[in-house]
């Protein structure tokens, strides 16, 4: 049926439009019913929603992102048609019922998601499918082939590239922002792409973006990527397996990570990014995404095996993700741990050791021998540091920058320790949670500075960490997070006395 | 934070609100934020969608349906939070990890689900992890019970209670409208509530509400069940196990039917409207919901165990479902079957023999000997229809109502067969959608009559059947549907000849 648009100012979190009731009738759509919207070859799939005053007969109101999508402008006419169930749903119900599925199937699974073409219901269907019944080799390799053919790819004039990943869970992982201007001040080509935070206090994106732009377009990344070497952007700015993005949108409520899918969420994208080399860094720690030392080597074989099948050089490095690393949590204050590293003023040593360890990784990986040593070579003489400058020129920002001017949020308050003892643990989730009560990601200037971390010494009422927060009530409310969370565990070298400690 | 009601026209699949774009950033929503939102005691959840004009700073949007559940007035001040990642999600998550789930778990899920607060993504993930881990006897009685918990129960003044359930999958089962008229003109009480369609043609209240009114209340439920012995009403209109309705949303669109869930779904509305004995209809057939024998056997003594330990006595009965029940299929067509079966006409035996032998097993249930010969009887004797012609009174229809004055679309066209042969099978799905086509279960008029049956002779361009619609281009849609699908499939005595069929 042909229907004339109107905009709409109304944002859902899937793809929305809106028909009069007696279209809806017409048109024969039952509850949850999905229609195809075109205008001269274009077309996108919504949800529909129905009002007998929001849209009049013979209209269709449109938002923002739908009309993106398809280019309309006011009172275009549009074709609407009920869009058929997706075959793909076939499939997903077939890995519900743990059946192993054929490429064709992975591929229209993929096409699906990536065209809307699946409900949130069937979304998460799919994600519940792998997670439930996981997926073999062939699938995973399929997926993420599947997952780079739907989006766009990046082709360089100049080889070899090089990049990192880190899987993440683990709190104040700035290490990117070392080991980018270190592996690019050796001359190697280093474009990474990193996401904003989805569980976490703050993405590499939302790190970096405190210091210059990292919404680039693909030819920027080039550009700056071969003039200067390496790049920081933000992925989501570019269409590389744009399907990952929306897989995440199931994945995020449940709090599922299924282990196939990150597989081919990280190499589907580092394969589109142009990658042939890669090192990875695989946290393991409580509270983090890879609880055991176990479930990390079997990542790190899986990563390397699938690698080879897609052409890509991977090695592993398995790291101590059991507190967070450094001092420093949420986007500003990382930005600034990250460049006094650079800078050579006093960090953490665990940070240097990481970063430096990474970053040669990727140095042996373009033929120089003794990576680590080269590394920290290339961060004490200041050239790692002047190459961190020309980057975030490039990028759009000041390359003048140092440390002491990295905004951080100016309300901030002390936690102390209410008895004397060393410290036997810190909670990463609860540190993340902390922050992420500041505002942070959103509020960049909201985090944690920890004054002490695990097996340090504590006396009674001697601060263990410090909150900052851009808002007052931002600030009270991580206080009172932190109050009841009680994220550093202090312990005496007693633990218990009993009255009848001395029979033991 | 404190907002103002405004009401808008606007209908979606969950519960919608719409909130101003700053306060949403004010609340510190995320992507497929949910709040609850609260008058005076009366909370309800809903998913926000942002605006920046449908709803002003200050304002909050409230659909329909929001607004019945918490009886809010335009202007009223209302409370709205962000609510917390139900506690569910986390067990939702162990099903999917294969994990046997506690009762409190089962509760806290159907709890909330019942109150609106799972999202699509949560609820899907929930049917997902159901239909791809199992459940075993011990968390299905768990099930039940949460299901039953959930919602209203019907207390009655008199016993015992019976009551029968067909769960469905196969084309024309009409046998309801005989065997409740049937097993109340023995004298006994069975007060059925019935589901209208989901995916068939026609659910039972769909049917009877070609006849009378079937949405009553849970007082007429009991006091004409108790005047005339038996009631046909649309169980949506009463609150009984109301989690199952919710569930079943998900469900739909991934058209699969969770073990577990299907004997939950039956037996928790059963015991919910107080039924002391019950007896099942199990159709086995190809396109039908069990397709094997093996699997009618399983769900068979899964039923009789877990009634007996809910306090149900329950008998079950695997009935043919190779092709569909009678000769109609649609809901006004169904309901003229059935009445003509009662009037005695002319009607398939088959269909004659199917509800006689159920109602037998529901009469033996109450200490009647020979029950099939009973309801044969009653049947046969006019009492039956007598009966029938009481209930369809009380529920507010035509005491004198006759199948020859039932209305039926009067848009009609025939479809023959190409060749000459005998019937060979009906595809039971095709059939389905073929009416579905016609617009029914809405247009109550659609439908289609079988001419010919498994079996039966057919010449060359003879009638195979004949589609019903109310409207002209329904009649198109659905005959052009039929055209393509061909359910009948109609075989010579010779499949094939070959030029080497003197050698086999």
């Amino acid at each position: 049926m042909e229907l004339n648009a109107k905009k709409i100012d109304l944002e859902a979190g899937e793809h929305i439009v809106i028909l009069n009731k007696k279209d809806v009738e017409r048109i024969g759509l039952r509850s949850q019913g999905r229609v195809s919207v075109s205008k001269e070859g274009k077309t996108t799939r919504a949800l529909v929603e129905t009002s007998e005053s929001l849209a009049e007969e013979g209209e269709i109101a449109l938002t923002e992102r739908v009309i993106e999508d398809i280019e309309a402008d006011e009172g275009d006419e549009l074709t609407v048609k009920q869009t058929a169930r997706p075959e793909s749903v076939e499939h997903i119900r077939e890995k519900l019922e743990g059946e192993e599925l054929s490429t064709h199937a992975i591929n229209e699974i993929i096409e699906d998601i990536v065209e809307k073409r699946l409900s949130d219901i069937e979304l998460s269907a799919y994600v519940s499918g792998i997670y439930s019944q996981g997926m073999n080799n062939r699938e995973t390799k399929d997926l993420i082939n599947a997952m780079i053919k739907t989006g766009d790819t990046i082709e360089w004039d100049e080889h070899p590239v090089f990049d990192h990943h880190s899987i993440g869970g683990v709190p104040g992982n700035k290490i990117t922002l070392l080991i980018v201007p270190i592996v690019a001040a050796a001359g190697m080509m280093i474009p990474k792409t990193s996401s904003r935070a989805i569980s976490s206090a703050g993405g590499t994106a939302d790190i970096f973006e405190t210091l210059t732009d990292v919404t680039l377009s693909v030819e920027q990344i080039k550009n700056i990527t071969q003039d200067v070497g390496g790049v920081i952007a933000w992925g989501g700015a570019v269409n590389l397996a744009p399907s990952d993005d929306m897989i995440i949108r199931a994945e995020y409520p449940l709090r599922i990570d299924p282990y196939a899918q990150v597989l081919a969420s990280v190499l589907s994208k580092k394969k589109a990014a142009g990658a042939e080399y890669l090192v990875m860094d695989i946290p393991v720690g409580a509270n983090t995404k890879v609880e055991s030392r176990e479930l990390g080597r079997k990542y790190a074989r899986d990563f390397v095996t699938l690698s080879e099948e897609i052409g890509i050089e991977t090695k592993c490095a398995l790291s101590y993700g059991g507190q967070p690393v450094g001092r420093a949590i949420g986007p500003a204050m990382e930005a600034r741990e990250a460049l006094m590293a650079l800078e050579g003023k006093d960090v953490p040593s665990s940070l240097l050791e990481k970063s430096t360890t990474l970053a040669g990784m990727v140095l042996e990986q373009g033929g120089i021998r003794k990576g680590k040593e080269e590394a920290e070579r290339l961060l004490e003489s200041g050239e790692a540091l002047e190459k961190m400058k020309q980057i975030i020129d490039r990028q759009g920002g000041d390359l003048e920058i140092s440390s002491s001017e990295v905004e951080i949020g100016n309300h901030s308050k002390d936690i102390y320790s209410t008895e004397e003892g060393y410290v036997d643990n810190i909670n990463n989730g609860h540190i993340i949670n902390i922050v992420r009560a500041t505002g942070a990601p959103h509020c960049k200037g909201g985090g944690l500075l920890l004054k002490k971390k695990k097996g340090d010494k504590v006396e009674k009422d001697e601060p263990l960490y410090t909150i900052y927060a851009e808002q007052e009530n931002d600030l009270e409310d991580a206080v009172k997070m932190a109050n009841h969370l009680k994220p550093l565990q202090v312990e005496g070298m007693i633990l218990e006395k009993h009255p009848d400690l001395k029979k033991v």
